[in-house]
């Protein structure tokens, strides 16, 4: 039997739940609003599609002059070149035959292709994998105190970055970094003291790309940086509205749910559990709360339930059968949970769209 | 481009990551020890497919003896009823127009179908939808610990029980619980209290279902039950192992990740991050560890990186491009991350079978 997606036009009163929905006007917003900024501060703008997995948002980015998307996978970026995008970035440390086979195909057909490397191992798989008909562009990728992937310092970044120089399939194209919240000092001193290494080894630096939607609205404490990369600023999320990123009318994405149980009097059940809301806590002691019902806490998940804890709610409680909006801790991973994505403007549906590249495995 | 899931006899070593991989000889022996368990204390057993999501497991489980399955979701009880599965217990208070048709489609067309309900409301709904023509059976949810739905009381059961004998389209079938773990005496307390109420009140209460993989081995101590539904057992996990439910040789499942980075000398980086493990932390302090790599532990995650935590370790120590297997801490949540499945036995791919429902949403 066919699912039955909401048709354009039904109340999301009516919208079968549990079921993430975007909201229209706030991600226009959203998508304007840190373009403009991006503009005022002369830094190309380039979103993470991760967050999103859709085609026509990723469009409305470059349509608002985006240079082009950040993946983090290589089926990502495959799906999205098929979609139409020309201009991609991959910032992952690609590894491995299968994968690497991919990512020479894409390079044959993309306009601009570049990935990142932070070990001589990963340098030496990409040196193995192209060549110098068509190189691939490679950025260093710095730990700038973000504590994940990436070189530790200034110095092993122009070391790594005399090793790309070296292999005729591959272009030395400048550095990366994802630094931790507020570590705008940090990173321009990391890019600063990097550039003037590299130009010291005359090894020209031209893509500085500095990235994080916690980091969005510093972009400028960087003026190091040539481009800047975010993801979750599209949807925005409780984390982001924690950070002072946004304000709670900024949040794009909800996932509506249906109370299915009132088993106490201070206690609710809704149908969105691990299973809709990931158990993503970015620090917060809930799951996620309630649009619109103070003091409501998602206290616990199980897959299918959420428990919410009313004991701190003045006013009117939500009953069995009511819907509900969760404002969830993250939403990037909420959208990886679904297949389709449902849109609304002014209190109704106005279209669904397939996610691209959800549950492809690299 | 065709996604290349890896063909009959690829070796482990040589499958693409992040994937997650199934033992075949571990999860036959899992579902034969559980049955055998089951048999011996005259206990009908149901096991919860939400946690495989695969029809030749829920086949294995048949085969070996099981009664039926237990879904969560109206979708998943209708994709395992396309499957050729007859006998479904859905454990949910299933609420809505657009649920109530398709399950009244579901009960025309199972041999045996049942839900839950735990409230006069969910009743009510469910009342309205069915006739006396092809009357649907409905459990009483019970609370005896768990925290999340169900009725607090055995008289509460009762009246709920009697509510739904009134009604022509519902049978009352008896009472289900989900209990905290270790809850056996109050399990059995509640269900005998509520047995001898619906006695009194000359209902009959065919039915009394206990679950969970954490309390499976203590299922006997449950006597009032007839049926024991659990899920997890299937692949087990670090949260089994922990409760003392099996042994590290049990777990099923793992994911094959490799190694994407090396940036210190006490960090690895995988290539499984929240979007291939969860963030399901079910009170460990980290996100997995390392099969054959004692003492390194999963600290953080990102969507698409794992950090693993290396000071603790002794001996040889992961490089750049190795591969690795994680043992998560729950396995029923990383299914629903994934399409398909690979399965293997004595190091090499037997075969990759796709999840049903995965991504529906109600």
């Amino acid at each position: 039997m066919a699912f039955p997606w909401p048709e354009v036009g039904t109340p999301l009163a009516d919208v079968i739940t549990p079921m993430p929905v975007i909201d229209e006007d706030r991600i226009a917003r959203n998508i304007a609003r840190a373009q403009t900024y991006m503009n005022s501060i002369g830094r190309a703008f380039r979103p993470h599609i991760k967050t999103h997995k859709l085609a026509s948002v990723a469009q409305m980015q470059m349509d608002h002059g985006a240079v082009g998307i950040n993946c983090q996978k290589v089926t990502e970026a495959e799906a999205f070149a098929d979609a139409g995008f020309a201009d991609i970035l991959i910032t992952y440390n690609i590894l491995g035959a299968a994968k690497l086979a991919r990512l020479r195909a894409l390079n044959d057909r993309l306009q601009v292709l570049r990935v990142v490397a932070d070990s001589e191992t990963t340098v030496t798989g990409l040196a193995a994998a192209f060549s110098a008909a068509r190189p691939l562009r490679v950025l260093v990728e710095c730990d700038t105190g973000g504590g994940r992937v990436g070189v530790q310092t200034p110095a092993a970044a122009v070391a790594l970055a005399r090793a790309i120089s070296a292999h005729p399939g591959l272009r030395f194209d400048g550095l990366l970094t994802y630094p931790a919240v507020g570590g705008a000092a940090r990173v321009e001193a990391f890019l600063s003291e990097a550039m003037a290494g590299l130009a010291a080894a005359e090894l020209a630096c031209p893509v500085r790309s500095n990235g994080g939607s916690p980091d969005l609205w510093q972009a400028h404490l960087v003026p190091s940086a040539t481009e800047h990369r975010a993801g979750t600023y599209v949807y925005n999320d409780r984390s982001m509205v924690r950070a002072g990123e946004c304000a709670e009318e900024d949040i794009a994405m909800h996932i509506l749910a249906t109370v299915v149980s009132r088993p106490t009097p201070t206690r609710a059940v809704i149908d969105a559990g691990s299973k809709a809301l990931t158990s993503d806590l970015l620090g917060f002691a809930e799951y996620g709360e309630i649009a619109g019902l103070d003091g409501a806490r998602i206290v616990s998940l199980s897959e299918e339930h959420g428990v919410v804890d009313l004991s701190h709610c003045s006013g009117p409680l939500p009953q069995v059968g009511d819907q509900c909006r969760v404002v969830p801790n993250h939403t990037c991973v909420v959208s990886n949970l679904f297949d389709r994505m449902v849109f609304h403007r002014d209190g109704k549906v106005t279209r669904v769209e397939d996610l691209l590249a959800r549950g492809t495995v690299w």
